[in-house]
């Protein structure tokens, strides 16, 4: 029976920002890094799928932080697929402080792709491996959320440029988060509330690409969207601060 | 006597570009973060400094790779202080693949920054401490230069966003390079080709100024500046192929 498996981590200077505390990027950006690390050592890392042309895919996530820990501070991310269907596999992750205390609960989709095809495995083509791997303990949160469309301008655009891609040549992961952060009113870093943001990942933005973003709050939520050229969404994100 | 430390790297996954090599920003984000531990388990890095406000602040700082490591290489980067003037201290880098080649020499001078009073601390002050850590080997490359001004308009614009910004709301020295960067053409980077860069910081930039990139190829050189609002030189880049 496979167990959750866990990763120590600190909190390093070039990781806080003015509040001191660790950025979300840097935290999604570990996380993300943990479960490619962990799909590696389990025998399904986007190394092995590479051999038959097949990649993983993150479709949507969802973050929930009590707090974002200080400078120096000592936690440990813990992993483990907890199911899958026919296109998606579950990952979560739990954060742990010093204590003991879970501060952080994550639960990320994802899909393969066939790279040459550009289409959706079927999960159950890669079981065998897959199985071994799911650890009978259920998800930290809620699954990832739809994300509804903000209905407003753009208040930012942005070219793609070199270092907004990853070795696909898309834009990476966190470079979107970032983007989210950027047209938030700043003031938001600076208190330290409970949050939950739910991402969906809709479509990829390539290099040269004239990206903007767009904002609306709504209810409780700041609903952002990254759109292309052309105004198709490409990622969505609810932001609810509790 | 002092002698350099080294610290073991991989190049992870996230740090490749599409060429499959670790990035600038990558090797360049771990030489800093390498140089901030190292000054802190010697008793002056910024947390000891900053009981007297003191803090200490990249002026210059020169790269030669003569390659990007591919993704997964394991590598090393040592580093020691060889000497240092009444404003300038000299810490230094080298690069050493897993044979014991030595493939990146960086050399960059500090500055100590009185955060009160705004002006350089004369480093005869903190002598003491500095003096057990002086290493008796040269630098393994030219000082760093001073680059000349470009003379050319911007080709890029960017506001400075919540994201760019470090624990000090200004402008990180990494997402510096990454504007250079940006503004090269995105093939310099899929070939392999030895590089000398040099950077001169001269100015910070700080939250909400807008920032523009210019560029010009100069002889052998491309020089790249980025500028204030205002038009003043914040920090100058000299890239030059070998």
């Amino acid at each position: 029976m496979a167990t959750k498996t866990a990763y120590p981590f600190r909190v390093e200077p070039q990781e806080v920002d003015f509040s001191l505390r660790i950025t979300l990027v840097a935290l999604g950006g570990n996380i993300l890094n943990i479960a490619g690390i962990d799909a590696h050592t389990k025998g399904f890392g986007v190394d092995a799928l590479n051999k038959d042309n097949f990649s993983w895919v993150l479709s949507r996530i969802a973050f929930e932080f009590d707090y974002r820990p200080e400078e120096y501070v000592k936690y440990e991310i813990a992993t483990w697929i907890s199911d899958y269907g026919r296109m998606l596999s579950t990952r979560n992750f739990e954060l742990t402080d010093q204590t003991g205390v879970c501060f952080g609960r994550v639960v990320s989709q994802w899909c393969m792709l066939d790279l040459s095809k550009r289409t959706a495995v079927d999960l159950r083509a890669v079981a065998e491996s897959h199985n071994d791997a799911i650890v009978e303990c259920p998800s930290p949160a809620e699954k990832p959320r739809k994300v509804p469309a903000p209905d407003a301008e753009p208040v930012l655009t942005h070219k793609v440029a070199y270092s907004d891609i990853d070795f696909n040549r898309h834009v990476n992961t966190m470079r979107y988060i970032e983007m989210m952060l950027d047209v938030l009113p700043i003031e938001r870093f600076a208190e330290e509330r409970p949050l939950r943001l739910d991402i969906n990942f809709l479509k990829e933005a390539r290099y040269g690409q004239t990206l903007s973003v767009a904002l609306e709050e709504r209810g409780s939520q700041t609903l952002v969207e990254i759109r292309s050229d052309a105004g198709a969404a490409l990622c969505r994100g609810a932001f609810e601060w509790r």
